[in-house]
């Protein structure tokens, strides 16, 4: 062996190695080394550089390749791309589900993510004419109807808008989990949970733009169109828009991305995602709902009698545990991580439990960092697994004291011919080879 | 005209259109429509449908062609890309700053972006051996020295370890600002403060790691080591080590991009860039620091009577306007925006104030968001322009009472021989006609 087995920095030491290259296989020296608590180096700290037997792991002794040769240069991608070996970490559509490209949604993949921001490039992406693209020189902003003074604002005019200010959101689309309405149908959380994701937005508050305007006392509600080729039509109650809506232009401190409105859309803190205008064109004020396709054969909630829910605008209390799940399976005994996120429209996460046997025992689960109102939350629950199969559930909680409901519960109020507002508890299944699917209790 | 004038939405209304299209160019029009306050349409909401006179905006009236069309379907890009408007938002080198694109930087474009968070393709990047492209089996993290028990971690133990966190932290290269040692010289806030970045990170408190190591009574210093071809190391307190470090495998929701140390990277909260460790390997307790290159020869600050001040860590307050600056000069009179970040290694932000004439005169900005310790912090100041001159600066104070000094206060104590830690008020000059560079006020 030549001396590049010592860490490069203590080769000036004049410790002469002696290494025997250990002809153990990689998972053969992981199972001696025990889970979880690392692996200890055989003989203790200086046996690194001169180990007298025992069983080195092959991967941290020799000095690797990237060590020895120069890397890439500092502005190799002028614009970042994740590492060429988290390839699989992308968005995925469905492609039963709907009947175009155009008209889809490719979902947010939750299994591989963390923290309680979701990376600008993997956010779900859900269009009903697709992306348009849109020039921002050309971009306009229109607000009319029962106001003192129409406006017209370009890009530019919103960037001067006194008041900017910077909030974290979820945006959840209200068929998230709609397939679940009828059972255990998508074997993996980023498709019965992926439309959704949790930014930073930057804008103005709709209340600065409309009291420019000056509504008319007549006044009730606001109708948002998108300038995009289905222009997407939602009426919005005045109070909502004057209390926390914003028009925004950023996302996670940069430019919108072009499928999530470029340059310019609605936000509308806690309520369902398809009120969230893209490419927002257009805002009228009037005096009742203008009974548009979106909200009335669309994001109505049909119940068993033949009725329907209608403006069922907020997105109650839901949670899911992203790992382990269908694409994140239980590869070892011993410590695991159990990784989750909560959210709530309806005010802040409080309380996220969790059970590993199907909802007969809860524990308590970690909340992770603050806690911000209609803002999602990641939640941890550290546990050892012994292999034994496990049901994993997650049950949500917000200040307002609201618990999230099983399925069944929410089947025997609303029925199963919605395919809206399913905030219902999730199963996985943990079998004891540590795959793990999408199941229902009871 | 056809009735593709009308918004697409009520074209079943029974108005007909009869506009006269206007040949007026779209910058008279935003003269005359006035600045900020939104340009008022012509005759009022009704008139937009049929204005019976005026100069209406060419670009709100008519259908735009990505309404008329399909755009493009949900997935072209599983992992979402930018605008293509967008595309001169991008980390840039100064190449006459160093000799070769392995050791070398790209800074980021602050000039461009808002919020507290950067979007991880932006981040700065400061390698000094070129970006080694670690396969992530191959991992490991090795904790030695003077310790009861050395332990070598996969990627897969690091994430299975209890305790996982997410925190805001910036990262500041101890050389960030270091060319206006001398006077002002790069005109952007792009190359003058662009060697920052702030992210979630996900990862586990390295006191954690060390503890299951077991740290002997002697442990007084940890040495962090890279894996890549500079072998970066660096010497750090046990104190701080076991305070509040992470070994973070994440950055804002996903895996840590290449350049920033994917797979693993240290994240030592509030202290200079060089000593956060990328693509970390190793970890060796020690009861002295190890006096390597880069706290010796390198991030040392040499005085004016050429003695060195050595293990400065910690990043003091500071602050910059990044809109207007050089690169984001102002365009209207009027009501604008002006936008900046502040950041201290010391703990939180407590206050920003902003002069327009050089220091004279100061307003305390309005700070956006939550303030959280060392992570940085947006500020805004709502300003009318006349077209005056200005010397704008901002000043940032911390929790802890300190001050941001001016440069020429840092200067008297400290000379002109350093590069690193400079963290005095920058001073833009806003000229008349909006252009706007870098100087110093005398």
């Amino acid at each position: 062996m030549s001396d590049t087995s010592l860490p490069p920095t203590e080769r000036a030491s004049g410790a002469k190695p002696s290494l025997s290259k250990s002809s153990l296989s990689r998972r053969r020296f992981l199972n001696l080394a025990g889970i979880g608590a690392g692996a200890a180096v055989a003989g203790g700290g200086a046996a690194l550089a001169a180990p007298a037997a025992g069983t080195p792991d092959p991967n941290i002794v020799p000095v690797p390749d990237w060590t020895k040769t120069l890397g890439a240069p500092v502005n190799e991608n002028p614009y970042g791309k994740p590492s060429v070996f988290e390839k699989d970490v992308v968005r995925r559509e469905v492609t039963w589900l709907t009947a175009s490209s155009q008209s889809s949604v490719s979902f947010t993949p939750l299994y591989a993510l963390d923290s309680a921001i979701t990376p600008n490039g993997l956010c779900f992406v859900r269009h009903h004419g697709g992306q348009a693209e849109i020039e921002p020189d050309k971009y306009r902003l229109m607000i009319h109807g029962l106001v003192d003074k129409p406006l017209v604002f370009t890009l530019e005019d919103l960037k001067r808008m006194p008041g900017r200010v910077n909030r974290a959101y979820f945006l959840e689309c209200a068929a998230n989990s709609g397939m679940e309405w009828r059972g255990a149908q998508l074997n993996g959380c980023q498709f019965t949970h992926g439309m959704i994701h949790n930014l930073f937005y930057t804008g103005v508050p709709l209340k600065t733009l409309l009291d420019m305007a000056g509504v008319n006392p007549k006044g009730k509600w606001v109708l948002a169109e998108g300038a995009d080729a289905a222009v997407m039509t939602r009426s919005i109650p005045l109070e909502k828009a004057m209390n926390d809506c914003l028009v925004a232009f950023g996302m996670n401190g940069e430019a919108l991305r072009p499928e999530q409105g470029y340059p310019v859309r609605l936000v509308v803190p806690g309520w369902e995602g398809n009120m969230w205008v893209k490419w927002l064109r257009r805002l009228k004020v009037g005096d009742q709902p203008w009974q548009q396709r979106e909200e009335t054969s669309k994001y109505t909630d049909l119940l068993a009698d033949g009725r329907s829910r209608r403006f069922t605008f907020v997105m109650d209390a839901k949670s899911v545990v992203t790992s382990p799940s269908p694409q994140a399976p239980l590869k070892h005994k011993g410590p695991n991580v159990l990784s989750g996120i909560a959210w709530s429209g309806r005010g802040t996460i409080s309380r996220v439990d969790v059970s590993l046997d199907g909802g007969r025992n809860w524990t308590t689960a970690r909340i992770d960092g603050p806690a911000m109102p209609m803002s999602m939350t990641r939640f941890y629950l550290d546990f050892d697994w012994a292999g034994q199969e496990l049901m994993v559930q997650s049950r949500a909680m917000d200040d307002t004291g609201y618990v999230q409901p099983t399925k069944q519960e929410l089947r025997a109020i609303r029925g199963t011919n919605s395919i809206y507002h399913n905030n219902g508890i999730q199963t996985w299944l943990v079998r004891s080879n540590g795959e793990t699917e999408n199941v229902e209790v009871g």
